[in-house]
Protein backbone atom coordinates (compact mmCIF):
# COMPACT_ATOMS: atom_id res chain seq x y z
CA UNK A 1 0.00 0.00 0.00
CA UNK A 2 1.47 3.49 -0.74
CA UNK A 3 1.78 5.88 1.91
CA UNK A 4 -0.15 8.55 0.38
CA UNK A 5 -3.18 8.42 -1.68
CA UNK A 6 -2.41 7.56 -5.71
CA UNK A 7 -4.52 6.81 -8.59
CA UNK A 8 -4.78 3.07 -8.34
CA UNK A 9 -3.29 0.26 -10.24
CA UNK A 10 -0.96 2.57 -11.61
CA UNK A 11 2.74 1.26 -10.70
CA UNK A 12 6.04 3.45 -9.31
CA UNK A 13 6.93 6.76 -11.09
CA UNK A 14 3.90 6.86 -13.38
CA UNK A 15 1.83 7.12 -10.02
CA UNK A 16 3.62 9.59 -8.65
CA UNK A 17 3.81 12.17 -11.47
CA UNK A 18 0.05 11.67 -12.02
CA UNK A 19 -0.37 12.68 -8.62
CA UNK A 20 2.18 16.09 -8.75
CA UNK A 21 2.44 17.08 -12.31
CA UNK A 22 4.29 20.08 -12.43
CA UNK A 23 7.00 18.18 -10.38
CA UNK A 24 6.37 15.45 -12.54
CA UNK A 25 6.94 17.29 -15.35
CA UNK A 26 10.68 18.49 -15.13
CA UNK A 27 11.26 14.86 -14.11
CA UNK A 28 10.37 13.60 -17.13
CA UNK A 29 12.11 16.34 -18.78
CA UNK A 30 15.36 15.39 -17.04
CA UNK A 31 15.04 11.50 -17.92
CA UNK A 32 13.54 12.16 -21.66
CA UNK A 33 16.75 14.78 -22.01
CA UNK A 34 19.41 12.76 -19.88
CA UNK A 35 18.72 9.23 -21.11
CA UNK A 36 17.52 9.72 -24.93
CA UNK A 37 18.78 13.20 -26.40
CA UNK A 38 22.43 13.17 -27.55
CA UNK A 39 25.37 11.74 -25.51
CA UNK A 40 28.86 9.94 -26.68
CA UNK A 41 26.94 7.01 -24.72
CA UNK A 42 24.33 4.76 -26.20
CA UNK A 43 20.58 4.99 -25.02
CA UNK A 44 21.29 1.12 -24.47
CA UNK A 45 24.57 1.98 -22.09
CA UNK A 46 22.41 4.89 -20.67
CA UNK A 47 19.56 2.66 -19.24
CA UNK A 48 22.51 -0.16 -18.58
CA UNK A 49 24.05 2.54 -15.82
CA UNK A 50 20.05 3.44 -14.46
CA UNK A 51 19.65 -0.42 -13.93
CA UNK A 52 22.72 -1.12 -12.29
CA UNK A 53 22.46 1.74 -9.85
CA UNK A 54 18.78 1.34 -9.09
CA UNK A 55 19.43 -2.53 -8.79
CA UNK A 56 22.24 -1.24 -6.46
CA UNK A 57 19.58 0.77 -4.66
CA UNK A 58 17.62 -2.35 -4.32
CA UNK A 59 14.79 -0.34 -5.98
CA UNK A 60 12.81 -3.40 -7.75
CA UNK A 61 10.48 -1.36 -9.66
CA UNK A 62 13.12 0.98 -11.50
CA UNK A 63 15.59 -1.55 -11.81
CA UNK A 64 13.07 -4.03 -12.77
CA UNK A 65 11.51 -1.60 -15.54
CA UNK A 66 14.99 -0.12 -16.19
CA UNK A 67 16.59 -3.63 -16.99
CA UNK A 68 13.69 -3.82 -19.69
CA UNK A 69 14.15 -0.70 -21.27
CA UNK A 70 18.17 -1.86 -21.70
CA UNK A 71 17.56 -5.40 -22.91
CA UNK A 72 14.90 -3.90 -25.25
CA UNK A 73 17.63 -1.17 -26.85
CA UNK A 74 20.50 -4.16 -26.49
CA UNK A 75 18.10 -5.85 -29.48
CA UNK A 76 19.87 -9.09 -30.42
CA UNK A 77 22.90 -8.44 -26.82
CA UNK A 78 19.73 -8.30 -24.27
CA UNK A 79 21.43 -10.85 -22.20
CA UNK A 80 24.19 -8.34 -21.99
CA UNK A 81 21.93 -6.63 -19.55
CA UNK A 82 21.92 -9.28 -16.53
CA UNK A 83 25.41 -10.41 -17.42
CA UNK A 84 26.29 -6.69 -16.18
CA UNK A 85 24.16 -7.27 -13.23
CA UNK A 86 25.65 -10.43 -12.40
CA UNK A 87 29.73 -9.18 -12.88
CA UNK A 88 29.99 -6.52 -14.63
CA UNK A 89 33.91 -6.34 -14.77
CA UNK A 90 33.22 -10.06 -16.88
CA UNK A 91 30.48 -9.22 -18.80
CA UNK A 92 30.80 -8.46 -22.09
CA UNK A 93 30.82 -4.86 -22.25
CA UNK A 94 33.79 -2.24 -23.18
CA UNK A 95 36.58 -1.16 -20.79
CA UNK A 96 35.14 2.29 -20.93
CA UNK A 97 31.78 0.86 -20.03
CA UNK A 98 33.54 -0.94 -17.10
CA UNK A 99 35.20 2.41 -15.77
CA UNK A 100 32.13 4.08 -15.84
CA UNK A 101 30.33 1.58 -14.24
CA UNK A 102 32.78 1.84 -11.17
CA UNK A 103 31.93 5.60 -11.06
CA UNK A 104 28.55 5.06 -10.94
CA UNK A 105 28.28 2.18 -8.52
CA UNK A 106 30.81 5.01 -6.01
CA UNK A 107 28.28 8.08 -6.74
CA UNK A 108 25.80 5.77 -5.67
CA UNK A 109 27.51 4.75 -2.39
CA UNK A 110 29.21 7.96 -1.59
CA UNK A 111 29.74 10.23 -4.48
CA UNK A 112 33.29 11.77 -2.22
CA UNK A 113 34.88 8.51 -3.03
CA UNK A 114 35.40 9.40 -6.77
CA UNK A 115 39.10 9.25 -7.21
CA UNK A 116 41.00 11.36 -9.89
CA UNK A 117 42.10 7.98 -10.46
CA UNK A 118 39.02 6.61 -11.62
CA UNK A 119 38.60 9.14 -13.72
CA UNK A 120 41.72 8.40 -15.25
CA UNK A 121 40.98 4.67 -16.18
CA UNK A 122 37.55 6.20 -17.93
CA UNK A 123 39.82 8.79 -19.67
CA UNK A 124 42.33 5.87 -20.88
CA UNK A 125 40.07 3.94 -22.28
CA UNK A 126 38.70 6.33 -24.33
CA UNK A 127 35.84 8.55 -22.04
CA UNK A 128 35.78 11.83 -22.45
CA UNK A 129 34.27 14.75 -19.95
CA UNK A 130 30.20 14.09 -21.53
CA UNK A 131 30.80 10.59 -20.83
CA UNK A 132 31.93 11.22 -17.29
CA UNK A 133 29.20 13.81 -16.67
CA UNK A 134 26.24 12.04 -18.23
CA UNK A 135 27.40 8.55 -16.53
CA UNK A 136 27.34 11.02 -12.72
CA UNK A 137 24.07 12.47 -13.53
CA UNK A 138 22.59 9.14 -14.68
CA UNK A 139 23.94 7.59 -11.18
CA UNK A 140 22.40 10.84 -9.44
CA UNK A 141 18.90 11.27 -10.76
CA UNK A 142 18.84 7.33 -9.87
CA UNK A 143 19.74 8.18 -6.44
CA UNK A 144 16.70 10.18 -6.77
CA UNK A 145 14.09 8.15 -8.40
CA UNK A 146 14.64 5.22 -6.94
CA UNK A 147 14.36 6.96 -3.16
CA UNK A 148 11.25 8.73 -4.58
CA UNK A 149 9.57 5.62 -5.52
CA UNK A 150 10.29 3.14 -2.67
CA UNK A 151 9.66 6.58 -0.10
CA UNK A 152 6.12 6.74 -0.82
CA UNK A 153 5.58 2.56 -0.96
CA UNK A 154 4.29 2.79 -4.52
CA UNK A 155 2.87 -0.15 -6.39
CA UNK A 156 5.54 -2.39 -7.87
CA UNK A 157 4.21 -5.16 -10.07
CA UNK A 158 6.13 -8.86 -9.74
CA UNK A 159 4.89 -9.91 -13.41
CA UNK A 160 7.97 -9.67 -15.77
CA UNK A 161 5.46 -9.26 -18.82
CA UNK A 162 4.57 -5.99 -17.34
CA UNK A 163 8.31 -4.69 -17.33
CA UNK A 164 8.57 -5.89 -20.79
CA UNK A 165 5.69 -4.09 -22.11
CA UNK A 166 7.23 -1.24 -19.90
CA UNK A 167 10.52 -1.49 -21.10
CA UNK A 168 9.32 -1.63 -24.99
CA UNK A 169 7.57 1.48 -24.43
CA UNK A 170 10.36 3.27 -22.42
CA UNK A 171 12.68 2.49 -25.49
CA UNK A 172 10.26 3.38 -28.41
CA UNK A 173 8.28 6.41 -26.89
CA UNK A 174 10.93 7.41 -24.18
CA UNK A 175 9.81 9.64 -21.05
CA UNK A 176 6.09 10.91 -21.71
CA UNK A 177 4.59 12.13 -18.92
CA UNK A 178 1.31 10.14 -18.00
CA UNK A 179 -2.58 11.70 -18.52
CA UNK A 180 -3.76 8.52 -17.47
CA UNK A 181 -2.76 5.01 -16.16
CA UNK B 1 40.20 20.42 -9.12
CA UNK B 2 36.60 19.35 -10.96
CA UNK B 3 36.93 16.17 -12.22
CA UNK B 4 35.94 17.63 -15.80
CA UNK B 5 36.19 20.58 -17.55
CA UNK B 6 33.53 23.71 -15.96
CA UNK B 7 33.73 27.42 -16.41
CA UNK B 8 36.48 28.78 -13.89
CA UNK B 9 35.60 30.12 -10.34
CA UNK B 10 31.92 29.32 -10.24
CA UNK B 11 31.08 26.84 -7.69
CA UNK B 12 28.80 23.70 -7.10
CA UNK B 13 25.48 23.20 -8.82
CA UNK B 14 25.77 26.27 -11.06
CA UNK B 15 29.02 25.14 -12.57
CA UNK B 16 27.19 22.24 -13.68
CA UNK B 17 23.96 23.63 -15.24
CA UNK B 18 26.56 26.06 -17.12
CA UNK B 19 28.42 22.98 -18.47
CA UNK B 20 25.11 21.60 -19.34
CA UNK B 21 22.39 23.79 -19.61
CA UNK B 22 19.87 21.29 -21.12
CA UNK B 23 19.80 19.12 -18.50
CA UNK B 24 20.21 21.96 -15.85
CA UNK B 25 17.10 23.45 -16.91
CA UNK B 26 14.74 21.07 -15.13
CA UNK B 27 16.98 20.29 -12.75
CA UNK B 28 16.46 24.30 -11.84
CA UNK B 29 12.57 23.94 -12.59
CA UNK B 30 12.43 20.72 -10.19
CA UNK B 31 13.98 22.92 -7.54
CA UNK B 32 12.03 25.81 -7.77
CA UNK B 33 9.10 24.40 -8.03
CA UNK B 34 9.40 22.19 -5.30
CA UNK B 35 11.28 24.58 -2.82
CA UNK B 36 9.58 27.57 -3.77
CA UNK B 37 5.74 26.88 -4.87
CA UNK B 38 2.98 26.35 -2.82
CA UNK B 39 2.99 23.55 -0.52
CA UNK B 40 1.64 22.78 3.39
CA UNK B 41 5.68 23.12 4.58
CA UNK B 42 6.75 27.10 4.51
CA UNK B 43 10.02 27.50 1.76
CA UNK B 44 12.26 28.11 5.43
CA UNK B 45 10.58 24.17 6.40
CA UNK B 46 11.54 22.98 3.01
CA UNK B 47 15.13 24.55 3.01
CA UNK B 48 15.17 22.70 6.10
CA UNK B 49 14.84 19.32 5.02
CA UNK B 50 17.14 19.86 2.25
CA UNK B 51 19.48 21.11 4.91
CA UNK B 52 19.40 18.20 7.14
CA UNK B 53 19.46 15.89 3.94
CA UNK B 54 22.67 17.19 2.41
CA UNK B 55 24.13 17.15 5.82
CA UNK B 56 23.47 13.58 6.10
CA UNK B 57 24.90 13.22 3.07
CA UNK B 58 28.05 14.61 4.05
CA UNK B 59 27.58 17.62 0.80
CA UNK B 60 29.31 20.44 2.38
CA UNK B 61 28.26 23.50 -0.72
CA UNK B 62 24.59 22.03 -1.17
CA UNK B 63 24.78 21.76 2.86
CA UNK B 64 26.47 25.02 3.49
CA UNK B 65 24.30 26.68 0.62
CA UNK B 66 20.56 25.66 2.04
CA UNK B 67 21.08 26.42 5.64
CA UNK B 68 21.85 29.95 4.50
CA UNK B 69 18.88 30.33 2.21
CA UNK B 70 17.18 28.33 5.08
CA UNK B 71 18.80 31.08 7.89
CA UNK B 72 17.66 33.99 5.83
CA UNK B 73 13.78 32.24 5.60
CA UNK B 74 13.56 31.67 8.92
CA UNK B 75 14.56 35.18 9.51
CA UNK B 76 14.59 36.07 13.35
CA UNK B 77 14.57 32.60 14.07
CA UNK B 78 17.55 32.01 12.15
CA UNK B 79 19.51 29.79 14.71
CA UNK B 80 16.74 27.18 14.00
CA UNK B 81 18.89 25.85 11.85
CA UNK B 82 21.68 25.18 13.56
CA UNK B 83 19.65 23.37 16.67
CA UNK B 84 18.13 21.27 13.94
CA UNK B 85 21.43 20.04 12.57
CA UNK B 86 22.59 19.62 16.21
CA UNK B 87 19.77 17.39 17.09
CA UNK B 88 16.57 17.81 15.49
CA UNK B 89 14.92 16.14 18.30
CA UNK B 90 15.37 18.57 20.59
CA UNK B 91 15.19 21.43 18.56
CA UNK B 92 12.23 24.35 18.54
CA UNK B 93 10.31 22.89 15.64
CA UNK B 94 6.96 21.42 15.48
CA UNK B 95 6.07 17.79 16.45
CA UNK B 96 5.20 17.50 12.59
CA UNK B 97 8.28 18.92 11.15
CA UNK B 98 10.20 16.14 13.71
CA UNK B 99 8.42 13.28 12.31
CA UNK B 100 8.66 14.41 8.78
CA UNK B 101 12.41 15.48 9.29
CA UNK B 102 12.57 11.60 10.37
CA UNK B 103 11.10 9.97 7.29
CA UNK B 104 13.74 12.66 5.64
CA UNK B 105 15.89 10.86 7.20
CA UNK B 106 14.85 7.37 6.47
CA UNK B 107 14.58 8.00 2.55
CA UNK B 108 18.55 9.53 2.61
CA UNK B 109 19.69 5.95 4.17
CA UNK B 110 17.32 3.43 2.38
CA UNK B 111 13.84 4.65 1.33
CA UNK B 112 12.77 1.26 1.38
CA UNK B 113 12.72 1.61 5.83
CA UNK B 114 9.98 4.29 5.70
CA UNK B 115 6.91 2.45 7.83
CA UNK B 116 3.93 2.59 8.05
CA UNK B 117 4.50 4.00 11.59
CA UNK B 118 6.95 6.43 10.36
CA UNK B 119 3.82 7.87 8.22
CA UNK B 120 1.33 7.04 10.86
CA UNK B 121 3.01 9.45 13.27
CA UNK B 122 3.68 12.24 10.91
CA UNK B 123 0.00 12.34 10.22
CA UNK B 124 -1.03 12.19 14.13
CA UNK B 125 1.01 15.75 14.58
CA UNK B 126 -1.05 17.12 11.17
CA UNK B 127 0.70 16.40 8.16
CA UNK B 128 -1.23 15.16 5.05
CA UNK B 129 -0.73 13.96 1.97
CA UNK B 130 1.26 17.04 0.37
CA UNK B 131 3.71 17.44 3.84
CA UNK B 132 4.51 13.89 3.77
CA UNK B 133 4.56 13.58 -0.81
CA UNK B 134 6.91 17.08 -0.50
CA UNK B 135 9.32 15.48 2.28
CA UNK B 136 10.01 12.38 0.53
CA UNK B 137 10.66 14.30 -2.59
CA UNK B 138 13.00 16.83 -1.20
CA UNK B 139 14.97 14.24 0.36
CA UNK B 140 15.37 12.75 -2.72
CA UNK B 141 16.20 15.37 -4.76
CA UNK B 142 19.21 16.25 -2.94
CA UNK B 143 20.24 12.95 -2.40
CA UNK B 144 20.27 13.43 -6.78
CA UNK B 145 22.10 17.08 -5.96
CA UNK B 146 24.43 15.93 -3.58
CA UNK B 147 25.94 13.30 -5.19
CA UNK B 148 26.16 15.09 -8.85
CA UNK B 149 28.19 18.24 -6.70
CA UNK B 150 30.51 15.93 -5.41
CA UNK B 151 30.91 13.21 -8.01
CA UNK B 152 32.44 15.90 -10.07
CA UNK B 153 34.23 17.51 -7.56
CA UNK B 154 32.82 20.88 -8.06
CA UNK B 155 34.49 24.14 -6.76
CA UNK B 156 33.21 24.35 -2.64
CA UNK B 157 33.85 27.87 -1.14
CA UNK B 158 35.14 27.28 2.41
CA UNK B 159 34.37 31.37 2.71
CA UNK B 160 30.75 31.26 5.51
CA UNK B 161 30.20 34.74 3.63
CA UNK B 162 30.13 33.37 0.41
CA UNK B 163 27.25 31.01 1.37
CA UNK B 164 25.17 33.82 3.51
CA UNK B 165 24.88 35.35 -0.05
CA UNK B 166 23.93 32.41 -1.97
CA UNK B 167 21.29 32.28 0.94
CA UNK B 168 20.11 35.43 0.60
CA UNK B 169 19.79 35.00 -3.32
CA UNK B 170 18.40 31.82 -2.89
CA UNK B 171 15.83 33.22 -0.86
CA UNK B 172 14.70 36.43 -2.64
CA UNK B 173 15.35 35.30 -5.86
CA UNK B 174 15.08 31.36 -5.69
CA UNK B 175 16.38 28.31 -8.30
CA UNK B 176 17.12 30.88 -11.72
CA UNK B 177 19.09 29.00 -14.36
CA UNK B 178 22.82 31.37 -14.22
CA UNK B 179 23.83 32.13 -17.78
CA UNK B 180 26.99 33.70 -16.38
CA UNK B 181 29.18 33.46 -13.14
Amino acid sequence: MPHIQLPENVPGIRSLVMYRPDTGKPLYQLAQILLRDDSPLSQAERELIATYVSTKNTCTFCSSSHAAAARYLFQDEAQTVDLVLEDYQNAPISDKLKALLNIAGKVQTDARTVSDEDVQLARSFGANDRDIHDTVLIAATFCMFNRYVDGLATLTPTDADVYAQMGERMGTLGYVLPTKA
